[in-house]
Order: C-alpha cells, then sequence, then structure tokens
C-alpha cells in the first residue's frame, strides 16, 4: 500500500477489534475482507496469524482474483480462497468470518441435518431482503476441512444450491457472512451472531 | 429541528447507543421516543433503519398525532403507530422498544398463555407504583404484526384490558416499556429485562 | 458534609457504578454503605432511589447510630437499619447490597433449606480468614420482608447463629456483605457473586 | 527493580488487568509471570494477595531459580513453585494462571476422570503446534492442594506424563497455561477458556 493505510483497512481493523471484544475473534481466530476495486479485483484481507485483539491496518493485505499479493507484507490469511468465492459467486463487496462461542456449539450440534432453519424472529429483517419475521432462514452447515482448495469447492456448490443464504457455518468452526457492503456485512453478521445465541439457549 | 440538535436527542441517542453496547438493539432493531410537546404533540423518534450503535441526534425525527413529520430528514420508525398509541392511551412521556435475546426467547415460549406472571422479585418495586415483592406483574404478549395499523389496534386494546401492565412482549420480536419521562422508561426497561432473564435462567 | 465530598463519597460511588455496569446494582436497586466514624457512629450510605449508573458523591447522606441524617441532603436508603446492624453487630467497615440476576436465582431456589452450603473451591479462599478450599461457607437465605426494623432484627438474630457467615442472600433480593474496610467489602462481593454464578451454572 | 519498573512488568499488569475485567481473576485470584533472564535464571510474578483489578507493576517481584525475591518488594505468590515447574520443565517462557467460572465448573465436573478430551474445534489450532481441527487435546485435571511442594511435584509428573499437553486444570480451582513469551501464553488461556466455556455450554 504504496500511499499509506488506507480508510478501508483502517475500517476493517476497527472491526475487527469490536469483535475479538465481543468474544468472536479470540487469539488469532476469525478473518475479514472487503473489495478494494472490482476491475481488476483487488481486495483487503487480514494477514495470517495476527491477533485480532490488537488488529491494525498494516496487518491487512491486497490481494488479486487468484489470491495473490499485491500490495502490503504478509502472507494472506489462509481462508483467503473462500472470501474470494463468496466475492466471485455473491458479488460481495465484504466478507465477514468469526469463530463465536455459540456458532461453534450450533455449527456441531446441527451438522447431520447440514444446517438449521430459523424463523419466526423479527430480527430476521435485519438481512437484506427480508420482509417479515414469518420468513425461514436456511443456515447451511459444511463439514470443516482444512484443504482450502477443496473447502473452497464445497462452499461454491453450497452457494449455487442455497442462493437465499445469507451465510453458513463450518462445523465445530464458526460463521461466515458477507453484504454488498462492509456495513451489511456487519449487520448480517450481528443479526447471525444473536440468532445462534437466541437458538443456543433454546436447545 | 431548526435550532440545530435539542438535549432530548442528544439523550435519545446516547441511550439508544448504550442499548446497543448491552446487546439489546443489535443492528437496526429497537426504536426510541419521547414526547417533546403536548399541545400540540410531538414526539421525538428514531428513523427507520439506522443503526443503533452509532445513533446520532440527526438520525431521529419528529412526528405529530398523526405520525407526519414536523421536524428533522428521513422516515420516522415503521413502529411509530405504537409509539403514538402508548403516548395517547398510556399518557407515556416516552416509549422504548428493544430487542433482546431473552425477550426473544421468552416471549415466544410463553406466547400460548398470552403473557406470563412475574412475582415474588424485589426488582419489581423498580416499576412505577409497586411497593412490594408481593407485586404480581402480568406482562402480556402479542402476536407479531408486519401490519402496524392492525398491531396498533391490538396494542390500544391490550392497554385498555392491563391498565397495571408497565410493558409487554412481541412475540419472538422484543419488549415495549415506557415511563412519565425518559428516566423512568429508561429504568422500565432495565428492570423487565433483567427479570426476563431471570425468567429465562430459571426454565 | 459541609467540607464538600469526601474521600468516602467518591469511592462508594465509583465502586456503585462499577457495579451497575457489571448488572449488579440495575435501575435503582442495590445500596452501599462505609463507616466514617466509630465515636461517634456515623456511616455514609447511598441515598433512597437513585439511580446507580449516575451515582454521585452527593447522593450520599451520613446518618447516626440510630439512622437520623446528620449530614448531605434526601432520605437515607429504605434499608439503613441492616446496615447498622451488621456495623454493629459484625463491627463491619463497609457493608454492600446488590441484586445479581444469580443472587436473584439461588436465593429463591435453595430458600426452604434457609441457605447453601458452598464448598471445595479455591475462590473461598478470597473470603477473610479462610485458607484452604477444603472451606465449607454457609450463605443463609432470609425471607424478604418490607417492613425494615422486623428485617433488622431477624437479620441480628441470624448474625448471631452464623457467626462464621460472609454474607447473606434475601429471597428473591439479592446479597448482603461486609468487611472491615471497602476494599474487604469488594472483594467478598466479587467471590459471593462468582460462586453464584458457578452455583447457578451447574444447577 | 533498581532501574524502576521494566516492560515485562507493565505489560504482565497490564494483561492481569484485562483478565479481571473478564471475570477470570476476580479479587486477589489469579496469578502471572513471565522469564526475565534464563541464565541465572530470574522470573518476575504477581505478589501474593494483591488486587487484579487494580494490578499495577510494582505488584510484582522478581525471583530466583528457588523462588527467593531478588528484585521489588511484597512476597511472591504462594503458587510460585508451580510457575518455576513450568519454566523448568517445559522451557515456558510465561505462565498464566485464572480462576474462570467455567474453568472452575468444568475442573470439578470432569475431575473423577482426571482430565477431559477436546476436539473437533477450528479454535484448538491457536494451540501452539496443531495443524487441524482433527487435534485431540487431552486437559488434565489435578485435586487442588494448599501443599505447594507436594502440588508442584504432582505437576511435574503430570507435565512428564502428558508432553503435549498446553495446560491443565487444578479441581475447583482454575486453569494454568503458559508459552514460548507472553503472546503465546495469552493465546492459549484465550482459546483454552473459549474451549472451556464451549464444554461447560454444552453440558
Amino acid at each position: 500500500m504504496a500511499s499509506g493505510f488506507s480508510q478501508i483497512e483502517m475500517l476493517l481493523a476497527e472491526l475487527g477489534r469490536s469483535f475479538y471484544t465481543r468474544g468472536w475473534a479470540l487469539g488469532t481466530s476469525g478473518n475479514f475482507s472487503a473489495v478494494v476495486s472490482r476491475d481488476p479485483l483487488r481486495i483487503s484481507i487480514t494477514s495470517t496469524g495476527v491477533d485480532k485483539g490488537s488488529l491494525s491496518p498494516d496487518q491487512f493485505v491486497r490481494v488479486d482474483a487468484n489470491g495473490a499479493v499485491t500490495d502490503g507484507h504478509g502472507q494472506p490469511s489462509a481462508e483467503t480462497a473462500l472470501h474470494l468465492v463468496l466475492v466471485r459467486v455473491r458479488g460481495a463487496g465484504a466478507v465477514l468470518h468469526t469463530h463465536s462461542v455459540w456458532s461453534t456449539i450450533i455449527s456441531d450440534e446441527h451438522a447431520a441435518r447440514h444446517g438449521l432453519w430459523i424463523e419466526g424472529y423479527e430480527m430476521l429483517k435485519g438481512l437484506e431482503g427480508v420482509r417479515s419475521h414469518i420468513h425461514r432462514e436456511w443456515l447451511p452447515i459444511i463439514e470443516n476441512d482444512q484443504d482450502m482448495t477443496r473447502l473452497s469447492g464445497v462452499v461454491e456448490t453450497l452457494l449455487r444450491e442455497h442462493p437465499q443464504a445469507h451465510g453458513f457455518l463450518l462445523r465445530g468452526h464458526g460463521l461466515y457472512t458477507w453484504g454488498e457492503n462492509l456495513a451489511q456485512a456487519r449487520r448480517h453478521l450481528e443479526i447471525l451472531e444473536f440468532l445462534l445465541e437466541v437458538v443456543g439457549r433454546r436447545r
């Protein structure tokens, strides 16, 4: 980033620290990205292995459509391929991935059904395009995998099978959500984490 | 608001941000109002669709007894009609509506009985007019509805049937409470959210 | 307080606000006191009906051994008589009374046994005089009562019957604890609230 | 500390206060250390009986390999011998010991099996050397004991029997974890506390 830290890295870093404070990105867990330009595609994403409690703008790198670093120092997050799938298939402008206690629990307990329905809650209206609490939201769950090439293929298939989904869970791992922009992605994250806590406390 | 931000919008915005911090108004959920004048009636209420974590005084509009905007920019909250019913029928000086995890859960689990009794807790004395923990508080629950005209009619009937109630729940949605002024409404909110957590953790 | 706010009221106010933040003294609940002088006896105690989230030094009054105000403006807390019993019978230098979710729940669920044993936890060593986790702490529970004269008689009897107790619960109401000074009372409060949460989450 | 507070005590004090804020070191519970030099061995460790909410750099002392104070004022933590075992046997550069609600509960409920397996969670990858969520982590549990000489012998045996362990629990007491340096020890603490909360909420 020749011209110093840009606005987008400052916003992402601030957001990441706030997620740490809420217990959604402890240690070095979680990763966050936003689209910087569409043509050519450039996204800014957290470097791998950085502590989210003290996340700073220079702990992001910019990568192209293949995940190759174009700006910044450090290795991009190991899960960059998943972010790129979301940007490509869903047109996401920002992708947020967190590890909360409730998403960890729910993603394991509902894994055999490959997802869970969430319905009847007013809070669902915080998800883009949802107009009524009567809406049924399917939150898919994918088996966790350390092979990111294979996993991004699974995610791509999932996104095509569930074109209405606003997020998905990785089993025993956490939540992926996204939005047209960072504000919308953050709103989706708050809404889905809220709903996962509701589901978790109702078990 | 020709004369710039007034005191009441500053107080409401500060309160809204504090509710966000407690997890009671995540994303754009929740709405808050206070009476500015009685004759002619003017209330200040949150604009629709604003993020409560960064709520600012200029994200409120003032409306008249019919919900028409008299001051400020933006669309008043979709639930303005409910606030106006509370101001008219109960003489409320302030109305607070939040979406917490516990109010979401309890409002759904007790929906078939149309409400729940809360009794035996000292904390009940924080509700205006309650002098002893022996008090029984009926917290009514209404089915959620996206039709605000119909819902405000249901709320008006409910308020007349339960003249002692200090709040009510919308199913799977959240809590409405109010007070003579903002301080009392806020106290009622804290007390009722506390009691809903107690009820929730005792299930 | 002719000479303005004193150090003790500043410390008590700061402590009270921190308890509010932890959810132990929401609304106007809770009351806190410290001994200012022993001969003649003067204690400083929260005025009745004040909001603990914005508690300030001038929201305390000083009272004598009979609970009569000697300094400050406002009505002393309705529970002043209980504080005076603790100062007199136990030689307490500070008394803290809070209403947490867990103390409310536990005090009701164990009421029939008039108390609960807490044992086997290292954290017990935070209570004055306790040297080992093998210690058994009896935390007595008293029925709640709005008649403070009667209730202070019950508390006095209880304190004489349980000379080892570091605190007691009022049913459906909350926790009383104390210490030689404010630091010790605060430590006892943190320890007992921690242990009540452990007991509550193990049910 | 002839030259005044050093960097390491400032970092330890700041960390300790943050653990207090999270409810992991209430009252005077918990103790924290870091290696200052290896040859001769010097570690800096919290003094005994200090309040972790206001922990300051001068509330640490430096001790040698026998636990004798070489710098600073005050008595080293009663659990200094355990810290020294970890430094000696594991080569730890920092040792953190906390008392959380979940570690207290889990350490008691799994005591009969002398530990618990934690597996299948992505968060495990935050532990040094763990590369996959498929990893099985054994978290040993030791009976609590007030005799620190005896207890440090038990800990030493345990560390030799479980060379892969990243931490252990003392029954009804809390968690010990460590790392090559303070940053790694803190990451292990966050990861293990997170996992204990997951285990606790799944019971």
